[in-house]
């Protein structure tokens, strides 16, 4: 089974440009505690390098692109998240990395709790032994 | 009274970029049920020309820039969204214009509300009744 779970949305697109809504308990499965954004990431910067216990997220680029890679212990896949229009989710117990971020990324997650640092696993040796 | 309420959303940012994070009843006023994003806009054209019943929301340009034009029937004011860690509150019964839109806007939209057809007033003169 793939880790990688992406998540169609479709643009509410007309003459006048383009729309994407995103749903808590619809297209998100959780609901939308918090939202945050990454920009102006510096060149050979990446990103993440953690696991939660609990949280789950959702990642879109809402502009530019990125490449996230996954890895449950067992399986690391990697996907270019390179459209306003798909979204990846992310379950707990899942260690992330974003690399290749264009300079012009923004990267938006919806995630289902408020920060809380102690939901967080940084070292990958303790991740794997969990 | 100034229609205009602005919330500074500090960026997390170190030598790696930028990270702004917006928690739900913290910097953003209410649950956060449906997020949405505007792009692709395409050029002279304006959006929004509606007001809500009850829904509020929070706007930011996470890039680019508008100009968002807000109007209680009695005062109409006009503001630049043109930073990623400046959001504007739109309170309910308020009508919204969004004009001036760059290329490169992206503007991101949280909402206290599921999207309801019913709590639309889309019609000035109807809003200014109400």
């Amino acid at each position: 089974m793939s880790l990688i779970t992406l998540i169609d949305f479709p643009p509410l697109g007309d003459g006048r440009g383009s729309l994407v809504a995103l749903e808590s308990h619809q297209s998100i499965p959780f609901d939308i505690k918090r939202v945050y954004y990454i920009f102006g990431t510096q060149k050979g910067v990446s990103r993440g390098f953690h696991a939660h216990k609990q949280l789950k997220q959702v990642a879109v680029c809402v502009t530019g692109a990125c490449r996230m890679v996954l890895d449950n212990g067992q399986q690391r896949e990697s996907v270019w998240l390179d459209s306003a229009t798909k979204g990846i989710l992310i379950e707990d117990m899942v260690w992330r990395e974003i690399h290749d971020f264009t300079d012009d990324c923004v990267l938006l997650v919806l995630a289902s709790e408020h920060y809380d640092e102690a939901d967080y696993i940084r070292d990958y040796e303790e991740f794997l032994k969990q």
